[in-house]
C-alpha cells in the first residue's frame, strides 16, 4: 500500500556535498543521477544554486552552484522524463539573479533553504523564481531553536505569500523524537492548509527514517533521502530504506543497491558519516553539529577524538 | 518525564556474544559491568546459560555459559545494589539442571528465550527457576516468522501457566515497523494481562531505536539495549540513545560514554556490526540475517562482498 501523492526527493549531491564542499566528480553525479531516475525516484536535488560571491569556486566545486550548462550534461530528460530535476538556494547565501528563465534550464523545482529569520529573502526568492516558470519548495531549518511564534508567523507567511508546492520540517540537528515530528506536523497543518508539507531528517540518533515514517503516517507528502544516508554529520534518511517501504510498485531497489556498492561505498573512509557518539552527543542536546564534526575531523592519533565523556561535558558547558 | 515502571536490560555482553562466541575478556566485562551499574541501568545481562553439552567450551567463552563462580568474580552487589544480574536460556539449548537455588547464586533474574514451537520447553525452564527462587522472563524469537493463532496461543500460555514478570517482543530480522510494533503491542496486551511486555529490537533498518521508543509510547517496560548497539549483524537499540531519551534522572550518560570509548570502539574492526546493506537487505525481507552475515564475514578482496545488487536478487529467490 502506497500514498500516489508522496514524491520522493533524493538529496544525495546536495546534502552529501556538504562533507566535501562539494566536489563530486562528474561520473559520479551522472552515475547517480542514472540510478536514481531508474529507480523511480520522483525528484534529484544536484546541488545548491549558492552565489560564488559568497563562496569561491577555488574551494568550492561546481554542485555548489549547480550552473545550468553543467546540469545540462548531466541531465537527461529525454531518456528520464519521470525524474525532477531540483536544486537549492540558501536564502542567506543566494542571489535572484543566478535563476534565469525556466525554458533556458533544466531544472524544474527550486528549494529555498531559509531559517525563520531570513523567511523573507526565502519568499522573494520563492515568489522570484515562480515567476521565471519554476516550482518552489521552503525548507525551514534549525526549527528546533526557534521561538514558537515566529515560526508560527514564517508558516503563516508562506501559506498566504507564496506560491510553493511544499513547506518542510528540517530536523537539522537529528534531535527530534517522534513525538516532536507529531508537535510539528500538526502546527504546519495549521498554516500549511493549500500546500504539501514536506520532511527533510538527519540521523544523528539513528531516527532518521522512522521520523521520515513518522511524517509520512502523519500526512507529509514531500520526503527528502540519500543514498546509503550521506549528508552532513550524522547523514540522511537512507534512499534504499525509504523506497523499500514505500512498496509503490514504480520503484526499484536494484539500481539504488548497484550505485551504493559502486560509487557511494568507495567514498567511505575519505569522507565520513553515519552513526557516531559525537554526532548522537550534539543531537541530544539539540546543538548545531559543528563541534562534532570538528571533532571526528581530528586526527587518529588525538586522544580527545574519542573521548566522548569529556566531550559530552564540554558541550553541556555551552547549552 | 519518565514512567518509572519502565526497567532497562543492559545485553551488550549477552548479544554482544552472538558476534565472537562470547569471547570477550574479564576484564572488559568487568567495565561494562561497572559501567552499567553506574549509569544506573536495572538490569545487566552477563551472557548466555547454555549447555555444554550443546556448544563446546573449546569453541565458546565463558560468557556463553555464565557459571556461578565466573560471575561471583565481577558482580559487586554490596557496591552496585541497584542493578540486578540476569543470564539468558535458550529454551532448546539449555538444561534446567543448570539452575542452582537463588540463594547460591548473583543471579536475579533468568530470561528465556525461545521460539514459538519451543513455547512448552521455555515454561518448563521459567517455571523451575521460579521454583529456586529466580525471577523470570520469557523472550519469544522470530515472531514475524510465526502463524498467529501460534503466537496467540504461546501468549495465552505464558499468561496463564507462568509467573514471568515480563514477556517480551523480539524483532530478530530487524524487519518490523512502527506499525507493526503497535500491531505485536496490542495482540500481547490481549493475553498478557498479569505481566510486563518488553521490547528487543535489531537494526537491520536503523529502526532499533526509534521501534523501542515506539514500545514504550505503547506501553512496554521492559526495554533491551546494548553500548553503542553492539549486537548480533547490524545490532541492537543503542543504549546511550535509549537513557537519554528516558529522561530518568537516575541515569547518568557519563559512564557510557566512557565505556564506548574504552572497551566497546577497540571493538571495532575486530568484530563488525551496525548498519550495512546486506543487513538492510534481509531486514527488509523479514529474513534471518544469516546469508547477510556470511555475506559481511568475506575477504575485502571478494568482489561478492560488496555486490550488494546480486546479494538482494539471490535472497528474492529464497523467500
Amino acid at each position: 500500500m502506497f500514498r500516489s501523492q508522496i514524491k520522493v526527493v533524493d538529496c544525495t549531491i546536495r546534502d552529501g556535498g556538504l562533507l566535501n564542499n562539494s566536489q563530486f566528480s562528474t561520473e559520479l553525479v551522472k552515475a547517480v543521477y542514472k540510478a536514481v531516475c531508474e529507480a523511480g525516484v520522483d525528484i534529484i536535488e544536484l546541488g545548491y544554486r549558492n552565489s560564488k560571491k559568497m563562496f569561491s569556486p577555488d574551494k568550492y566545486g561546481a554542485w555548489r552552484f549547480c550552473d545550468d550548462a553543467l546540469l545540462k550534461k548531466i541531465v537527461d530528460k529525454e531518456k528520464y522524463p519521470n525524474t525532477q530535476i531540483a536544486v537549492m538556494m540558501d536564502s542567506h547565501k543566494s542571489e535572484i539573479e543566478d535563476i534565469i528563465p525556466r525554458e533556458e534550464s533544466v531544472v524544474d523545482l527550486i528549494r529555498i533553504a531559509t531559517y525563520v529569520k531570513d523567511i523573507d529573502k526565502a519568499i522573494k526568492i520563492s515568489n522570484h523564481a515562480n515567476q521565471l516558470g519554476y516550482d518552489t519548495a521552503i525548507n525551514i531549518m534549525a526549527i528546533s531553536h526557534t521561538i514558537e511564534w515566529e515560526l508560527d508567523e514564517a508558516l503563516q507567511q508562506i501559506e498566504e505569500e507564496t506560491k510553493v508546492i511544499a513547506c518542510y520540517i528540517v530536523d537539522s540537528f537529528g534531535s527530534l523524537y517522534s513525538e516532536d515530528i507529531d508537535f510539528y506536523y500538526y502546527k504546519y497543518k495549521k498554516y500549511i492548509k493549500s500546500k504539501e508539507i514536506g520532511i527533510h531528517c538527519h540521523n544523528n540518533q539513528q531516527l532518521a527514517f522512522a521520523n521520515t515514517i513518522e511524517g509520512i503516517i502523519k500526512g507529509t507528502n514531500y520526503l527528502d533521502a540519500t543514498l546509503y544516508g550521506i549528508g552532513r554529520g550524522a547523514g540522511n534518511c537512507p534512499l534504499e530504506l525509504l523506497l523499500s517501504f514505500l512498496k509503490n510498485p514504480k520503484f526499484d531497489l536494484r539500481p539504488i543497491l548497484e550505485v551504493i556498492s559502486k560509487e557511494i561505498l568507495p567514498l567511505k573512509g575519505k569522507i565520513e558519516w553515519g552513526y557516531h557518539i559525537p554526532f548522537m552527543v550534539t543531537g541530544i542536546l539539540n546543538m548545531h553539529p559543528e563541534e562534532s564534526i570538528n571533532l571526528m575531523k581530528l586526527d587518529e592519533s588525538s586522544p580527545d577524538k574519542i573521548n566522548f565523556k569529556d566531550f559530552y561535558e564540554r558541550c553541556l558547558d555551552t547549552l
